[in-house]
């Protein structure tokens, strides 16, 4: 019986009485696991001369023997723009020397969030997962928008306990934010992201030909998280955007790709260097301006895409980050002049609705409480003490956000 | 623009081509995450002077501040063997000094396999996490069999991304294997865990006095997964169940307990330290037995308990290895007595069907494509080469599963 007397936390043998089950010692499980993904960028990966999807998904020695295969989801909007991807991505497969056929030809579904509302789409594709008889070393490979992507996402990760995942997002947000973290999430119980995991990717690939495809209101869209990383985290890289309006306005690709680009790095190192990749806390930085945004996506019925809702909740967190005096006139000004400068808005009528019933589902205020909810935890807003740096609070001033809130109204009825 | 500038990777400013993407540098993500929890043996746990569970649930200083609140899920076959456990978890909540209340009384649910198997009981635990708004500082406690540790562990893992877990685990199975891992799943499809996460729990609390209540199957029944890994790692561990099998069958309490600890102090230090806890390769050594357990379990509709049908599958691994070779003919004895003596089947007439069409979902022999599929990669099935040592193969001789079935029939009818 020697090794059943582990030193440390075993009982002897005959030591523990028969009805003494405290007398075993706790156990304390312990369990470090490290993941990795490539975040890569190129443009034409479906070239047949693009290596770079094919080098992304290469079997290591121990898989080379085994023959695997891949399923494609594509964002219908991405389908639509680009007439010739589903051929390209089928000539890309069957072209491949290293033999990870599709399945089956990429299957288009619908791109948007009405992809992550209605779970049927899940459905569906845990149906061909299970249709086609994919495993843990086959590969899903999802083309599109970010909401495409947490949805496939997410079906891949209750699947066998994990299918791989290879996301190649379409959009600006989806490159520089969306994309890159460790969630998936569809919509649930009229809660936004209710049911979701935690798990990485297999490898993230930004093709930038995509961007150029994109209407107007989502090449600007996905620059409001870049302004919010910028505000937390790196005044240079604010003053970039300010400088780059105009670029970026006339949509100059290789101004686009920097934006996203450092954006990506700023996302990526937090989630990996912030201390909390998996949410345990009840802190989390990177959710500036998303209390209201959330709640505004869903007040609109959607109709304000995301990026746009994100730019609107820094409009009014920078106005009660002013408001409350952690930042000056001067520094308000230059980040409500940057969102508008760049088209995208700072105010919607729907945040005028219920203001003084802050419990009130129809209300704005209601995303507080619907914030700290989805996190747990005492309420934890990120705020800025300056532009590059943000400043936590633990609770927000009802009187002052409605204070904001007007302020935001004066200034788009000024504008409109 | 200098922080734009990561000495390593970033592109310098103005360097990059407006058209070359691929001019921007790959990021290799790395993400390192701690799970702990811990594993407690007691007895009484809702006794009210017993202050453990209250202990594994004490808010740490920054949750002091925040109410939180419970849902107790509680297996149909446990709250019939104790008929006061409803009100003693009722009361044990509301007496506690840390205010962690009860958001209502406990739920019953089914136990057994059956909860597993439909989707709608996944649907009413995440209803009642949407109905009483937990959040993820909120606890769902699950008292009750691994099948409804699963299936509730599955609901949690996904609301939320992750509402904390303490399993309760009352049968000898949950408590030395199914209960401790960091797994969970629900059946779908025709398979068994088709649906799942790897999601730690928070904690798991094992309480001795659920065991008195077992029937005979259920009390024997967990033993056979400490004899697997027995078999595979702990030779002294082996013979100490040979020494006890009286005492196991008696029902001594103190026997049962140690061989639970020691079952779960080895599972534990294979997830822990066994280099793969969320099973990426292609390899899961404490499968051994299992391809033909869960084949098993679905031919006899879960007639087949799982502890039993581990056993049959340690007896046909262990037939094969010695068949093979790896094993000799006292060592392949030992086994198969052991299994007996504790009153365990070695065989079930299941086991007869399409042996000569292995290909099959009738037949016994799918499920070696079935266990290969669900963990992808080469084949990977872990046999014997002695009693305490394992050994891997990557191929299966089917006319040896064959006759090593035969052999276990002959054995079971010269006992009938």
């Amino acid at each position: 019986m020697n090794s059943m007397n582990n030193k440390d936390t075993a009982p002897q043998a005959g030591e523990a009485s028969a009805t003494d089950a405290d007398a075993l010692p706790p156990i304390q499980q312990r369990i470090q696991v490290t993941f990795e993904y490539p975040v890569r960028f190129s443009r034409g990966i479906f070239s047949p001369e693009n290596a770079l999807l094919r080098e992304v998904m290469a079997p290591n020695d121990q898989e080379i023997a085994f023959s695997r295969k891949a399923i494609c989801f594509v964002d219908a909007n991405v389908a639509e723009a680009h007439p010739e991807l589903l051929d390209k991505v089928s000539d890309y497969f069957a072209a491949q020397l290293d033999a990870i056929p599709l399945a089956c030809p990429p299957i288009v579904l619908p791109g948007g969030e009405i992809v992550k509302q209605d779970p049927a789409h899940v459905d569906a594709v845990i149906n061909r997962i299970a249709e086609y008889r994919l495993c843990r070393k086959c590969y899903v490979v999802a083309i599109g928008g970010g909401a495409l992507i947490d949805m496939v996402g997410y079906a891949c990760a209750i699947a066998h306990r994990g299918i791989p995942l290879v996301r190649i997002p379409t959009t600006v947000l989806a490159q520089n934010d969306a994309a890159l973290s460790v969630k998936n999430a569809v919509n649930a119980y009229n809660a936004k992201n209710f049911l979701g995991t935690f798990t990485p990717p297999h490898s993230v690939i930004c093709d930038a030909d995509f961007l150029a495809t994109l209407n107007t209101r989502d090449w600007m869209g996905g620059v409001s998280e870049a302004i919010k990383v910028a505000l937390l985290q790196d005044a240079d890289f604010f003053r970039y955007m300010e400088e780059n309006v105009l670029a970026l306005r006339q949509r100059d690709l290789s101004a686009m790709q920097r934006v996203i680009y450092r954006c990506a790095q700023l996302h990526l190192d937090h989630i990996s260097k912030g201390g909390d990749p998996l949410e345990r806390g009840s802190s989390r930085p990177l959710d500036f301006g998303h209390w209201a945004a959330h709640k505004l996506e869903s007040l609109t019925h959607f109709k304000l895409h995301h990026g746009e809702a994100v730019a609107i909740g820094l409009a009014l967190d920078s106005t009660y980050s002013w408001q409350m005096g952690f930042i000056d006139a001067t520094q308000w000004e230059r980040i409500i002049n940057l969102l508008t400068e760049l088209g995208l808005p700072v105010f919607d009528p729907a945040m005028l609705s219920h203001l003084d019933t802050p419990d009130d589902p129809a209300s704005v205020l209601r995303g507080l409480h619907e914030f700290r909810e989805h996190l747990g935890g005492p309420l934890t807003i990120m705020l800025l003490r300056d532009i590059g740096h943000g400043h936590e609070v633990h609770e927000m001033d009802l009187t002052v956000v409605v204070r904001s809130i007007r302020i935001l109204e004066g200034f788009f009825k000024k504008k409109a």
